[in-house]
């Protein structure tokens, strides 16, 4: 048995980026989702999964919602919620999306790490999230991963971090949960 | 200017397997989705992606519809129907979802080459299309085009005459289901 | 048994738009398969869903074939082809997909109802599909279909052609794309 | 700015878990991967969408990767790698992938909680990642979490803890990434 650095490295890293994230807001995006009609989830390459991952986890909690891009989604309209995750925040499908929300009189929320950039400045909420992408080099510390990698991991866990906030306030237990999860598959 | 000859050979191959198919059947699916409080679609390989074009149209007309194996796609319940397709009828996920959908106490139908197989047998409808398969060679005409192409082909036709039916069903225009298009993507 | 009205009413639309499609247009785009080194498919919605079935027969062919959006699909290069059905030609994203393949210098080809918009203008092969959209009403003849259904098909089978012609190109039996075919669904 | 709780508790979690994955594993993964001819990447749900973040990488390096049920996926054939996320490691489409791949001669890796069940068992190699979900629970420590987010969360770690080992031993760059990483999305 020999443990594995590569992991505690990363971990490390997360940690220490987890300290620029402010839970504020994502009490923020906890509002919007609450108060939404229905919640359209977007996001594109890895961490466009780990958007779907979230979504998954709405259905869960008994949300109506929609992963964009899927045959089944509907139009968005007023009173809905749009969450898009975007490292640049300048992703030109999603820029693409959010404006499309706001048009609509639909709210936005975004994970970002630059809330500066289109998505965020056109966003009802955002929450920062640090890390460092090949097109965003040299802003932020130098990763031990690949790029992207952490930004895309700390994306996951807010979301999974938003769930926890999402079963108190709505009093579910996993086996609540669990009663929802796809049975065919 | 020169016509294509393959398209046209198509299209006869099509208009005489087409010959085959009751309208009887499609009425009776069509029953159970107006029924159905909740529609969940399913379907591998190139009849689902048929299947996947036919759960957009049902979102067009403003059905609760789910494509099974997203991540948005909740559990199947009683007073849900399932829909299929499946050359064979006996795909080996297709049968499973069908197992559990009827386990649940929802309904059953399918689009199938044989409506004798598997999922045919324990379906509340079905909707036997003529086709020819690599997997059920002889049992068919030879077909002018690769194995499988023509049931997929009539698969996604007969889709969409049971569109045209719903619409009239539902009194609904193109303008109607319009509305309900994804307007981001 | 009583014969499927709506589905005779699809085909004869079919077959009446499919005269007006030319055969050379899509001999011109297997040529430009046959020379690529790679081979990326795009679409969206339900035209999508057909060239992902497209994909798939490529794949079973032989050839070395993405679907944009993927994960598994790579950047594309001189030398590569990409392959867009649109039936507006003005879909963003898919405008978006050719003008990078084109500086990167890659080819492009097309499967539209208006050759003479934006994706086709740039395309090095294109292959008019005649058909009725929600979005150019008015420009084609009445639909006995929701809009957009008779080009959509209309793909798929002119897709399903050139897979006859890529048979017979390549010398290869359905018993040589089947053993291609997924063995793990 | 408030520091958020429950991502510093998912953290620690992580951590913890963490110490019980054994470096050795991921190492005998990696040389299968750098073994393979082709590698077949497989998951559902929401280790599924790790996987496909796994699979996206892989590309990134250059491998030639594939995820299984996607249409440009071909069949398995000796000399490739099937790499499955299952947290139970009974999922049944995996188990059947899994056979599959083995009946071929194609080797098989997993990541799991339960190296011992059906699909580790007939693995060349398996990654036994700590966690809980609801299928299982109590045979683990509870999670502060819903069940399996830990575990989810852990795969993507680890997939990415073996990216920073294939980078070094390819001797690749960020930069040599980039070139890879999708230019039309």
């Amino acid at each position: 048995m020999t443990e594995c650095k590569n992991i505690f490295a990363i971990l490390d890293e997360l940690k220490e980026n987890a300290a620029q994230i402010n839970d504020d807001d994502l009490k923020a995006v906890e509002k919007l989702i609450t108060e939404a009609n229905r919640i359209f989830i977007g996001g594109a390459g890895r961490s466009g999964f780990a958007a779907r991952g979230f979504s998954n986890r709405l259905m869960h909690l008994g949300y109506t919602v929609y992963f964009v891009g899927e045959p089944t989604t509907p139009s968005i309209q007023e009173g809905d919620l749009l969450i898009v995750g975007s490292g640049s925040g300048n992703t030109a499908s999603l820029v693409s999306n959010s404006k499309k929300a706001k048009e609509q009189g639909a709210k936005v929320a975004t994970l970002t790490m630059f809330p500066e950039n289109t998505i965020g400045s056109m966003s009802d909420a955002a929450i920062k999230i640090p890390g460092e992408t090949e097109k965003v080099k040299g802003k932020g510390k130098a990763s031990v991963q690949a790029s992207g990698s952490s930004f895309e991991e700390l994306c996951w866990i807010t979301y999974d971090a938003m769930v926890m906030d999402l079963m108190k306030l709505t009093n579910q237990t996993n086996e609540d949960l669990f009663k929802r999860h796809a049975n065919m598959e």
